[in-house]
């Protein structure tokens, strides 16, 4: 046997942990009854542990050795030793005693920052960011960077991503997606909430999300979907692949886009290679790839005309109360825009301008320009300069985000690459006709394929922009995202 | 540290690893998308690898030699060493070989036993059962035993009792319970379906499953109901004990009954002591006291005149068609006794008789008195013997259970031992006032505590019999049981 096919069964092992972990995780999530928290994260941590033990093993690393040496039988296959090789090293670096720290800093980090969040006190949570903070620096030295220690953060999610070069690209994007947000926020004062009136039962929102998560090709025999607080996709094996949404009563969108969204994730996940699973090849690439298949769907697709062409009678069928409403004015409400404090209930055309205020704030903190007790001014600050406000509390200011109490400094980036990348990758695919014919009836299975096959189908064994620029012709441009909330919000 | 305390570390270990199989195989019976199936059978083989090879490894036995030379510290530490030897040496003495051909020829008979039951055809199933009856006796001769082989399988499930002891019990029942279920049958043939009008919302079911779990002490925050088309009970951790039922909606006491069968599995389990999670004193103890728990919640207490005194008022609260329905009305459906071809169906004047039969067919296949070609007609006879009727096809007769497709002979006889030990448990918490007098009062404490004290807290530290005669006075005796059965359904 190669040491590359000795080296692919060591991943399967280790996938094998790792979804058993993503069963216990989604169990968490679902149906965990409150007293059985605690056993459940000595499970998980069990499990993690066994994982990292794998993967850190003498025998792997041998084993990884040899196929370093061996010639690869295809690019998939140097892809896989490449990206294995990164896995390792990741997961080496950084010494069990750092990890353990880093472990208990986040779990009194999170506990501070609910009851910070919640008293809107940031004072409380200022000590632990700070902890949080130094032990984000200690792994960007470790890991290595080449311009900044940032880098070593943002490409735990991105791969391949540089700081600068993100920086540069929301940079151009800021006063332009400001004006966006401001039109479109001015355009819809004047919608009134027609469309809104009247109780959408949630069965039969939940007949009408599966319809429509069936129509986009999301295959329920190898998933479902359940109901959380917090909307999520999760992967528990090669066909098991489970999507949340939460319901209000007053608004089947809210979990219909919910629905989309993740299903976009799952339609992603269902569409890696499964003979793969566990390695590279047969794994989702990256954040902001993965981020660009949940909002092609729920922004791209969802929320277009052609779609509500055909999907507002059948919702009427289900909410009688929608009969009544014009298609301009059920659209007006598809389309609304809000300036809102808080980013998760932001709208398309005000996202973005969330995640680069986050993204400034985490970058001068990483490089030491900006202070964490000097965080609410400058968060404040950056929220007036980008939305004309200010927050009128840090509870619906730098308070609000749960990330950084994880630990997961360099994440936010990836939503607005997700978002660019969307963009970039639903222009493309419209460049066939048929797929735009297919589009307007309600037929969702060619843009599928074509997106099973320009990114889906590699995994991780092509990088982003690698993915991207096979896809499209270019690496991530912000022209389409910029072209498309311009036609869609200021026409 | 003590060779004892080592011990304990890996048996908890242990059940680590075989709890995290439990979540799995709980999520497989709930929700598993359909085409998970297979990548859930690779993880739940993996997990039981990984707990067979940490049980029976070098450095247990070696923890375990040592901590059997320690001097105990007390009785409970005397009898986990000593149980903790039994799982180790059934664990070793069968040697892989054999596990996997068990595991292969299960798969197959399995499958083998769905077509056949479906075409009731036993000659398909035959060459099947004769595989698993030999691997049966292999398994038998490497377990060892003292009377006959299929005491070794007995003691799989019952630890301690001698095959012909039970079946001396089962002699001295049989004509009795004949006698008491042709009675039973013959008085229910008069009761009208009244109580049985109108539909029962599964919503409305629900509500009073889980209020009535809930007053018999069935904790919430550490368990939950879900809805599959076999009831069962699972522990997923300490604080995690999980019921199943099914509903019926032109019946509701199907799934209630069912629901407080399974809570009186939970309740046993939820009052195991926690701190020995994984020790033989923080398990169940024995099927045959697993399922007097059971039996005891769902018969004894559910079926009482006094339980529906309370309860069926708020039944008809819940059920407005109840309420036209008199008391002893009532109550005669609650105790409907009809024969029935089918075990799973059986009711509790019958169910015994069921058991029997089993019993001495398995016996008397294992002993090689019978023919796994003559089973059939084994079956027949003895079923006419005991009910008086001939079953109409061998898909309501020897083909009816899967138990032997899945290598579960000798399974049978703990649900009477269950059956006899929930009887004279019961007798004997009656004996003292208070419990009598608050079971009138739909308060079910006084019970919950004194079978928490008699048998709960024990865990594996007694044995089956240790733990009745310390409740009760005496080893299981089958009068109390008998005695019940001709108070309720003669008199």
């Amino acid at each position: 046997m190669s040491a590359y096919r000795s080296l692919f069964e060591v991943a399967a092992e280790i996938a094998l942990i790792n979804s058993t972990g993503s069963v216990l995780g989604w169990d968490q999530e679902t149906y965990l009854p409150e007293r059985a928290l605690d056993f459940r994260a000595r499970q998980l941590s069990y499990l993690t542990g066994k994982a990292h033990g794998l993967l850190s093993s003498k025998r792997t690393l041998k084993l990884l050795e040899q196929a370093e040496a061996e010639v690869p039988a295809d690019a998939t296959q140097a892809a896989n030793v490449r990206e294995l090789r990164r896995a390792l090293d990741r997961a080496t670096k950084l010494p069990q005693k750092l990890v353990r720290e880093e472990s208990e800093v986040c779990t009194h980090a999170k506990a501070a920052w609910v009851e910070a969040r919640k008293a809107s006190d940031f004072a409380r949570f200022a000590p632990h960011l700070e902890k949080v903070l130094s032990i984000a620096r200690r792994k960007a030295e470790l890991f290595g960077y080449e311009d900044e220690p940032y880098d070593a953060l943002l490409g735990l999610y991105e791969r391949g991503a540089k700081t600068r070069e993100v920086a540069a690209l929301f940079e151009t994007l800021k006063l332009q997606l400001a004006e966006i947000a401001r039109e479109a926020v001015a355009k819809s004062c004047w919608v009134k909430a027609e469309a809104r009136r009247g109780r959408y039962p949630i069965k039969q929102q939940q007949i009408l999300n599966r319809e429509i998560a069936e129509s986009l090709g999301f295959d329920f025999k190898a998933g479902r979907i359940d109901t959380t607080p917090h909307p999520f996709c999760t992967t528990l094996g090669p066909c098991d692949v489970r999507l949340t949404t939460r319901y209000d009563e007053t608004n089947f969108l809210s979990s219909l886009f919910g629905v989309m969204h993740e299903a976009g994730h799952g339609l992603y996940e269902q569409g890696l290679p499964k003979a793969d699973f566990g390695l590279p090849s047969g794994s989702a690439d990256s954040l902001g790839i993965h981020e660009s298949q949940s909002r092609l769907w729920e922004n791209h697709v969802g929320r277009s005309p052609g779609f509500w062409h055909t999907w507002l009678p059948r919702a009427a069928e289900l909410f009688p109360q929608l009969r009544r409403v014009k298609f301009d004015v059920f659209m007006r409400e598809v389309l609304r825009s809000e300036f809102s404090f808080i980013r998760v209930e932001a709208d398309e055309a005000t996202y973005d301008l969330h995640i680069l205020l986050r993204f400034g704030i985490e970058r001068r903190l990483m490089k030491g320009e900006l202070a964490v007790n000097d965080v609410p001014k400058a968060w404040n600050e950056a929220y007036r300069d980008l939305f004309g406000m200010t927050p009128p509390d840090d509870r619906r200011g730098c308070l609000q985000d749960i990330h950084w109490s994880m630990g997961g400094l360099g994440y936010f980036a990836t939503y607005t690459l997700g978002n660019l990348n969307a963009a970039q990758l639903f222009a493309a695919a419209k460049r066939e006709k048929k797929i735009t014919v297919a589009l307007e009836k309600r037929d969702y299975a060619p843009l599928l394929a074509w997106l099973r096959k320009a990114v889906h189908s590699h995994g991780g064994a092509l990088t982003p922009q690698e993915i991207i620029t096979q896809a499209t012709g270019k690496p991530t441009d912000a022209k389409w995202h910029i072209r498309h909330l311009r036609a869609r919000y200021l026409s």
